[in-house]
């Protein structure tokens, strides 16, 4: 008996003789397999992706001598098409959002398989795109914020202070809502005007520009220094500006990697903590704390709901083909990129 | 009207154009004004003081155009002699033992200011020596489990590890007490046959030798990695073996200085946090949580007369003179001191 196998529309990087991995035009439309749900896995009827530097890293590190093309895109908003037995937290019919663990097949397909561990259920007053454009920014920020700086989503301390070193991308638009509705107040940068106004609208109170002397410009605002600073943007050149306004025993955390050595004692004096926020650290140890993840997203996708939390999307392309998310990823690739990006299905 | 002065005895650094600032002979009997405490301080008869890595350092930095000899040790154990105007928390006749802060007079002397937010009531059922080794050690291993590795001092999740490296210094002597207090597994590392006999005594679990490969070591008994990690000795030759080492999401702190750059990135896949703990951070910054060292010294002490913690002293030296703490200060620069050196007045 032959069994026919049932097929799906995907779009892959392939990288062959005659490109270069750094060129949009490796990601290709391609039909494969449709993926089948065993274990903890839901299968997802991918509805709408939302674009990440992470795509961008990952299409870098395709080697020619993969077989068939990589599907990336690690963020994304579906409906729950069929579920592996040991599922118990969905059913088919759902309709969820989810980051996922990027060293599986990614989002952007017809359809992709997620341990529901990762997955939370969308909102219901956003549109598609809006909902799709935050499981991976809002998981990062709500690590950052309340894992790593050991901050309460309600409940701390009045008159601190934080720092969002480059408000307006993906993590940065999420995180000063995060950080207002945990009552801090919000000093976010930006350098352009376009980039100054996003982050006001998500509810900065004060803008620095992040190409000018930080501490210079909060200094002439009458403050010395402040308690959490959260890095995301070019940690090697801000690295001396941290150590210098982070209070005593305040705490840093950074998302982006250093490019040098950096001189870790400079944080010495002050008794200062730094911690990295990888929010991929969970899914890639298969760690017992990845229903964390399920947690906070369902966290996330009430507060959307109840309006105390806003979408970050900025642009929303559609169809999801190869000509697309070239379009996307070049966009990403500018480093410009304000709020969110999404692709509907 | 003439007033005259009451003069006291104690111990100084003095560098003249023929001494290097690396000997210890640089230390000088001489004779000095006895303070007057005023506002939060009290005025501390000295009984003992116990002699740590930071006198030599400062002795080191002491310049040739200092005026009159600077007055090294904070590390004390004394009796309430007077009390400043704002003093609430002590009274004349009470016996108090304290770190302090640095930058003011030391402890190598008959009489020594301190600022009551500094300062515990000493324990009652240890000697003289034994309490007065505590202190500076105890705080520090106290802020670096329960601050800065966010520990509780009773309350952890069950089956957690930390790993301390060099247990049988001060620090790490009270460390790994504390960390057993805490329901932790406490692996220790000492590499000479008297140092692992002393952090077996102190309660370590398991002994690791940190003169040969510590991942080789660890995963030899069946354990690949920790949860916890405190660092006391050579952070630049362990930072790969820390990195390899802790659990995702682990936690490190660390209390001495790195020499070289350290590659913070090893840490970002496991999403690691690194802490620097530096004991007088809140005394040198005048931070309101200089409270706090006096709430830690008044536990430190009811857990040390009530057998919960033993007194780490190993050496008591006599009387305090600048021979003896020449003889102490060699003993420190050795670098191979095992538990306490104190000097008794």
């Amino acid at each position: 008996m032959t069994i026919l196998k049932e097929m799906m529309n995907a779009v892959g990087v392939q990288v062959n003789s005659s490109n270069s991995v750094d060129v949009q035009q490796n990601l290709v439309d391609f039909q494969t397999e449709k993926p089948v749900a065993t274990g903890h896995d839901l299968l997802v009827k991918i509805m709408a992706v939302s674009v990440n530097p992470i795509d961008v890293a990952v299409r870098k590190q395709v080697s020619k001598s993969s077989p068939q093309p990589k599907i990336l895109g690690w963020d994304a908003l579906g409906t729950v098409e069929s579920v592996g037995s040991d599922v118990s937290l969905f059913q088919p019919g759902d309709r969820v959002f989810y980051a996922g663990d990027y060293r599986r097949a990614g989002s952007d397909a017809a359809y992709q398989l997620v341990d529901e561990r990762l997955v939370g259920h969308a909102p219901q007053k956003l549109t598609v795109p809006q909902a799709a454009a935050m499981p991976l920014t809002a998981l990062t920020a709500w690590e950052a914020l309340f894992e790593k700086l050991a901050l309460s989503p309600k409940n701390n301390e009045p008159g601190q202070t934080i720092l969002i070193i480059n408000g307006a991308g993906g993590v940065g638009s999420i995180a000063i809502q995060l950080a207002k509705m945990a009552g801090l107040r919000v000093i976010a940068t930006a350098s352009r005007p376009e980039t100054k106004a996003w982050v006001k609208k998500m509810g900065a109170d004060l803008i620095l520009n992040h190409r000018q002397s930080l501490p210079q410009q909060l200094r002439a605002t009458g403050q010395q220094d402040v308690d959490y600073i959260l890095g995301l943007n070019d940690i090697d050149g801000h690295w001396k500006e941290m150590a210098e306004l982070i209070k005593p025993n305040g705490r840093i955390v950074s998302i982006t990697d250093n490019q040098h050595p950096l001189d870790l004692g400079l944080l010495k004096p002050k008794s200062v903590t730094f911690a990295w926020e990888w929010m991929y650290t969970k899914s890639f140890y298969q760690l017992p704390t990845m229903i964390t993840q399920h947690n906070t997203l369902e966290k996330i996708s009430q507060l959307l709901d109840q309006g105390i939390l806003h979408s970050t999307l900025r642009q929303s392309l559609e169809p999801l083909n190869a000509k697309v998310l070239q379009q996307a990823h070049k966009m990403i690739e500018s480093n410009h990129t304000i709020g969110k990006i999404v692709i509907c299905n």
